[in-house]
């Protein structure tokens, strides 16, 4: 039996996600020390660990949200497998700016870790417009959505996304004006702050409430 | 429950799709750059992103004409797996001539240059000619279609793919003959028109029509 | 048709275990030798064999307690893609603290193969605390479960997982205390006795006994 | 809904193959050459574009074949799911032999050569091996297979898996004491001598003979 559009795009989609994930956490890699020097040399790279950490909280609460949406959803156009694209697309970005951000932390020179902090504001905003695009086209076609979910749903969760837009693009700006360390803070924070009030994880179903 | 040749033809095109498409764009690195030079170089590097937006969009295409070619197909024969397999084969290649483009474009010896578009276009050309394989082979067998589509669907996707073989090799002769960077320019703008006018995608259902 | 929680929660661990077991033999490259060298080199590579065998028993045990889990698993909650996002985690950590010990034992410092092998416990500790968390949950939420699955069978789930933490805390201990090639053998043995004493394996229908 | 054994195992086994193969093809790389030398570098490069043909097409036989056994699989014991790990398990060996003999035929030191064949075959001989594994189980376990399967199916498939062990190891040993390249073009002929004699393909529905 041939799978339907939305089994194969949330089969594609979970395979991205978990690639991306996974390459995360494996990139660890034992640091290179003189004899004797390992222990000194691991807890010298916390900061790459609380990065990857940070990361792979992002990437799961992407993963949360994104299997909520498509819980709702009964059928796929061609738009909606865009959006989806799209958000895969810049999921699959999110290493390289952390990469950046970790490479101009051990080097410490204050104009790159501005430049670092900035790409990354970049990045996490395209990732927030990229839900927004998801959102509005599902809000614009409740013929695509499944028939008891309400035709307001997605439309009430177009403003968490563009404040997110907003809200990477202001840490950018405080990161690049004021300091980067500052913004490093306000990126591991938003992540966090959306799992934690994720309308996909508040809406579930009565008897699953109080967990 | 053991899933259908065509379930596991699916999802294992998809997790060869998602592997190379992902890593594709997991493969951006932080440029090595002197204290303070970190911007310039970002900057430097814009035509690796333009390269890699350009196959990731040649392989969302991909994925949503394979997707589109299955929800047609009923049962798969020993002939239209290995159809499969070509295509699959082919596609993981692509990431190979992409990378040897930007390593012309980097020293900026023509001879090479003309080398390296002459690959892509050999390997796009191939890539075309795995989907004529695929799509003769349904053509030739409508046993293994769903009972709704027309026996000359498939039949009808033939010239396209023909003519992506031709005009791959005719990019790449213009690219060797003439000068490498219109043949560049053709390779990004041949799979967003294939993606603009795919028949798979025109021919959706009635309802989802004008989106 | 969308897939349930159920369905994708196994699919993208599936995923994230299959990139795991995979890339840990991938890692296998040709040694670097003079000419004439390649089977002395092929033969001292033993302890990275040993390695890579151990980390696949080990994940390959994971896998199939997963599966098991999961079929008794009716319906999730968040909590429950928590714990599994958990599980996920330090299983793909599980490369890292291998790789340390397979260098330290190349350089052979007694300090540094002391620390490989506490870093080791520490994440088999977190994997099994992991595992705790997971089971703990479903014994709190005997709805989650399918009907036929006994109240009492995940509570009856966590002592195993909790001797884990204490056993893998207590072979670092050993390692760094007494000597660390003891605590190595520890962590090849754990795994086969957990899957050779698994409980979900114990407990098949009764045609599938005496295998 | 959960799935069953049998669609995880077969899921498990497609992300597996998939990583393998495409991770074989993606390892292609841009050669290294002085500017204008890269036609000459493409072209020097054949033996390596060879030795991936023919690896992905043994990996694609590897999965025809598992996809073919698994149609037939109605069930799974823990037998079954440990001889299904050991197939994937030395397949993921294979890039490993690969790589190394193309190491050896760039040095050309006919002692590694030698070696390096004589590995490729251990290897080799281990897959038909698990191959060999995998069949004896389901032989010794009618009520795994499907209904309509002949109790004789899987008893019939283990002499060619048989074959294949001695086949491998009869040509490595004829690779180190006549001449590797013999064994290298064995190694090339044998999988596609095993896709195109293939039971499970033979045996496909009448309505898709004559293919």
């Amino acid at each position: 039996m041939t799978r339907s559009d939305t089994g194969r795009a949330e089969a594609f989609s979970d395979a991205v996600i978990a690639i991306v994930i996974t390459l995360l956490v494996l990139e660890l890699q034992p640091p290179e020390t003189e004899p004797g020097g390992l222990l000194a040399a691991l807890l010298g790279q916390w900061p790459t660990y609380l990065a990857y950490a940070a990361s792979y909280l992002y990437l799961a609460v992407i993963w949360l949200n994104h299997k909520s949406a498509f819980t709702r959803i009964r059928e796929m156009d061609i738009g909606l497998h865009w959006s989806n694209l799209g958000i895969l697309a810049t999921l699959a970005l999110l290493p390289w700016p952390t990469a950046v951000i970790i490479d101009t932390g051990k080097t410490g020179n204050l104009t790159d870790e501005r430049v670092g902090v900035a790409l990354y504001a970049i990045i996490g905003a395209l990732l927030c417009l990229s839900w927004l695009v998801f959102f509005s086209h599902l809000a614009r076609h409740p013929e695509l959505t499944e028939e008891e979910v309400e035709d307001s749903y997605f439309a009430r969760e177009r403003p968490r996304a563009a404040a997110g837009v907003v809200l990477y693009l202001a840490a950018g700006a405080v990161g690049v004006l004021v300091h980067p360390l500052i913004a490093s803070v306000i990126f591991v924070i938003l992540p966090v702050f959306y799992g934690l009030t994720s309308h996909g994880i508040e809406h579930r179903p009565t008897f699953l409430r109080g967990i």
